[in-house]
């Protein structure tokens, strides 16, 4: 039927730290529910972060990649796709991902996160903004959960996946 | 060397009476100028309010739909492109406008905002909520405008064109 | 109810003069039945050429360009969508002719035909190799019309739109 | 560094028994290469042949579905990516394959080729017919390999890694 696939979205080369720490730990949680670890892929910020985090957990890795090959993928990658399609692959990580975290907060999240909500799927903001909170809160409500630490957020993908 | 395309996204079926008011007044007054109006194309809407005031002014209307046909085209489109991409059909909306307009908020036009910021296009909010203001703001203070009224942002995308 | 879109297809630098020159005297006669041009959109090969012929009896030309950008879109579009898809705009090119020429023959080329005959689209094949005209017709006989001049694709194009 | 993707592409309703068989065998064994499975990820023809092959020798299977949601996969898919982009999503099935094999022709899989050879991969063709293998070798003779067995394309396959 298909594995589980959690998308963890965020920045790339303006992450900082803490976004990546946070990253690093998400991956590392996700591959150890025996879930597959879906996010953009560049070999950079939380997409690498995180899937850093889930080999060492001996997690699946999966990268969507805005590039057309995989020159920029990052090395913890197991299965890199290559798009072709800038950020018009953003949609393609909201469809793919059966519950979607964001960590950290950019542009490109952004998009991420509104495109997750127009298909009505649910999203997990962690460490974010009151800015960013506020704002996805005011589009809808019902779908977008709020987790200040990994292991909330683990839990609420829980929750999320036993509807 | 190519026509001025504006484009104006904004909700469909959930748009208010005073947003469709305002896309209406604002194709109208795009025409007026001159430049060709892009919006997502559909028959409903902010979408469909912003083509028939183009109209009403003899502008152009190019429509970028999410569908594989034209079926669900907005009949005040004079070029209507079937994408058959679905969401992923907002990057282009992002990508082909020489300046674009929020008028009104929902997810889809959060995503579109998002991916035009993300290649470092300038945005007008038209009569936003101070929740997307603050969000969007906060993102790229630099490229995120607010209008309230239709004068105001046409006088806006002029001094972005002239950039 | 929005106006009448002919696709042009064709290669891009390794166009021959041949192709060319068929491609704008092609434009030129699109635009005199009052239909839009959709072409590649680039500056070169069939793609310009076709934008060329169909400026000079002043029709409307529209390009969906492959790139993030318009700045490798041909300089007699007057309508310029950069999709920053790469090949996948192809499928666009497909979708959103009302009718399809291929003018010559390249990989392109022939993913766009392909695409078209994939949505039971006629393609009308102009000055095409036997090869070509042998393969696309072994796909879907029904779908495929073989050109040796312009004047005929012209004619191919009427009946096409008057189904 | 990634796992190695081999993109198995043919028709889907309209495959016949033998392209099925030969889908079947190819995925087996390409399973026992250790390789990674591509297909275009629907639940029927070629694509649900090869996936159900690969998982006979427990294999890794990808599917690139066309559709915005998973309910038309192949029930042998490992990993379902809906696209929502249609027949756009072929040109992903090109990009993410570091080896393509035809197993069977239609204009999906024609355009599945065409995308490929676009970028410069190399593609076998399985069983193909006698038009598709004389005009694909007229648009890159070096690139177009042709298979008369499963085995044979295996071999081509290991020679087209190895470069």
């Amino acid at each position: 039927m298909g594995r589980i696939i959690i998308g963890v979205m965020g920045p790339g080369t303006g992450a900082s730290r803490k976004e990546m720490d946070a990253a690093y730990e998400l991956g590392r949680q996700i591959a150890q529910q025996g879930w597959v670890t879906l996010s953009g892929g560049r070999a950079c910020g939380v997409m690498d972060a995180v899937c850093r985090g889930a080999k060492s957990a001996d997690g699946l890795t999966l990268g969507i990649l805005p590039t057309e090959n995989k020159s920029d993928a990052s090395l913890s990658l197991d299965i890199a796709i290559p798009t072709g399609l800038g950020s018009a692959r953003n949609n393609i990580n909201a469809l793919a991902s059966d519950a979607i975290v964001a960590c950290g907060m950019g542009a490109g999240t952004a998009s991420e996160i509104a495109l997750a909500l127009k298909v009505q799927k649910t999203v997990i903001l962690l460490n974010s903004t009151p800015e960013a909170q506020a704002f996805f809160s005011s589009l809808d409500v019902e779908r977008v959960e709020i987790a200040s630490t990994v292991n909330e957020a683990i839990e609420q993908i829980k929750r999320i996946l036993s509807r």
